[in-house]
């Protein structure tokens, strides 16, 4: 597990994240020789994740394309998760309440409201719910939520279970952990390269992927029970927009900040605004433990897609990377048709949208990222 | 400094907070034999406190006693902190600029008020300020704030610096601390014994102190530069009462509830209500790293007052204990009297409203207190 085997492999896999380790249990289990190159695997994006599945509740103006890979992923992640929890012999915390998305006042309301035509106009499954039978779901709400719709078949898994299970499945299915950094692509002797390496994959590529800064907190309901709800809560609270994910452990997750800037500082405002989204939307968050408030970097894209496929004047290289704040959910399919592209060589058309190459027609990828960041 | 010596001491300290280790200090000065035990000093109330030296505007009604003790020690805390800084070679972060006590809301307003008239009652020096004046001297104040009072003899020391200057000058002084629990007042050989134990106090001496929890934050002025504020700020908020302590390297303390609880995890309610509170007095605090959330528990007693003195069947056995949300602001006029009453055998005037004989009227000290917690 600790060095690289001598010669070259089949697949050298940049990034111990979940993008990187489901590649590279992908590749592997069809039988390829593969090493995952990463100096401190799983300490990216993916820790500080929360974990929602959710191509529903996630489905925004302009981004049809993004939402059209986000529902394909969703739909392959039972199946997923099932495959994985078998072969890594772990459990994943994957659980299927379902998503609940509840406005706090009036304009709240109608500002989620706007979002759900929208996303019934994809025809994706939100169901408005009327008072009652938002508080006979989650009686724990606060009493002047003013309403909600359901997201049945947006789910959730736990992203610190998921990262351990696959690093776990890809070392049965035969691949090599190196944990060291990759500097340069042409020091990687492999006959394909994929580039999963999430906020370190600009100075790698030249590809525009830039930092998003992130902030979330993690609560315990105290006394080592389960929290007082079991949705996935997305929450418009006076303007604010937050999730609380429940584990069955008593964790809840609260988050997250969206912010264009490189540092993992926490700040006082933050989780000043996170905290009282938070309570405002469910009064019992209050007397909850403060376990953990961090800040993570999610490798951002121009167009909030991720890019899949060769590097245009690299056809041995396939980036996969600039999920944002869709890894974990765009996991299976990632981990799919990238697999499916090195063995065949042949691109499915689901990755048509997302090639790197969208990104090469004007000027620098970096110059163009930094445009796309005040649009 | 790691065992105790042979044969019995003059004096032995039961506590290496502030409390314990000043005593230790002073009577030590004085050529007495001291042996301070203690399991982790420094790890009680001390560790947590934001080392307000404030008898002004700590000075609440129904309290008078105390209020006089408060006044006396902050009296005494110029000459106390130059002889510490000379005797220990080292900063204690002592700060003469003054306290701000403002009012966010005109209902804060009126209750600041009503307590700043009983202080100026008592002929303690409290001027209320006209906005201007108030703006004049922080600028960062939260345009919204309603008005405020200065007490610019209530200054503040670093409780982080002061203990480890304590140990030194302990130490210097020929005191010995032993790194070991006390279990029992008989396992102790010396002439007098100073039980110094803040919340370790009941078990060891029946004495009815019991821990208060409070939490609090430490937030850091982003970029490494000192805070946008100078003065101490105490600010009642919306109802909410909070302090501000800036220190010179950035840091501000951000303080504290006061519950009746013993364990120490901090909440997510608690840590909004700070935070709500400290940014709408000081907008530019939500700016702000926040480093550190902490709970701590302080050694309160019925009346709030410190014991100090004999125990009513223990002549040999001296109470330094009980001083709740004043440690640090009582620690030189607590050293002071004690050393004196070891010394001399006589108790100093001073000492006369805080004897522990007040607790033993009426049942047992345990029973008492209970009862006290809820007047």
């Amino acid at each position: 597990m600790l060095s690289a085997p001598a010669g070259p492999v089949d697949v050298a896999v940049v990034g111990a994240g979940p993008i990187g380790l489901a590649v590279a249990w992908r590749c592997a289990a069809r039988g390829m020789r593969v090493v995952v190159h990463d100096p401190a695997p799983g300490s990216g994006a993916s820790a500080v994740a929360a974990g929602m599945l959710s191509p529903v509740a996630e489905a925004y103006f302009g981004e049809r394309e993004l939402t059209g890979l986000l529902v394909e992923s969703a739909a392959r992640w039972p199946a997923f998760a099932a495959e994985l929890t078998e072969a890594s012999g772990t459990d994943l915390g994957y659980r299927t309440e379902g998503t609940l998305v509840v406005g706090l006042t009036g304009d709240d309301l109608a500002e989620a409201g706007r979002l759900w035509a929208y996303q019934q106009e994809l025809g994706l499954p939100v169901t408005p719910l009327r008072p009652t039978e938002l508080r006979g779901r989650e009686p724990a709400l606060a009493p002047g939520v003013r309403g909600g719709a359901l997201a049945a078949t947006d789910h959730q898994v736990d992203p610190r279970l998921l990262v351990p299970a696959l690093r776990t499945a890809a070392r049965r299915a035969g691949a090599v952990l190196v944990p060291a950094a990759v500097r340069r692509l042409s020091d990687v002797d492999a006959t394909v390269t994929v580039v999963a390496a999430g906020c370190g994959t600009a100075p790698l590529t030249g590809l525009p992927v830039r930092p998003v800064k992130g902030q979330i907190l993690r609560l315990r309901a105290p006394g080592g029970v389960a929290p007082g709800f079991r949705h996935v809560i997305r929450g418009y609270a006076d303007g604010e927009s937050v999730y609380l994910v429940p584990r069955a452990d008593g964790e809840v997750v609260l988050g997250a900040t969206v912010e264009e800037r490189t540092d993992t500082t926490v700040t006082a405002g933050a989780v000043l605004r996170l905290l009282r989204a938070g309570v405002d939307l469910l009064p019992e968050l209050a007397e909850y433990d403060l376990v953990e408030a961090v800040a993570g970097l999610r490798p951002g894209t121009p167009d909030n897609a991720p890019i899949l496929g060769p590097l245009p004047d690299r056809p041995d290289v396939l980036a996969a990377t600039g999920h944002h704040r869709h890894g974990i959910v765009l996991t299976p399919v990632t981990a799919d048709l990238i697999a499916d592209l090195v063995t065949t060589g042949v691109p499915d058309p689901l990755l048509a949208p997302f090639g790197a190459e969208r990104f090469a027609s004007t000027g620098s990828g970096h110059h163009r990222a930094e445009e796309e960041t005040w649009t």
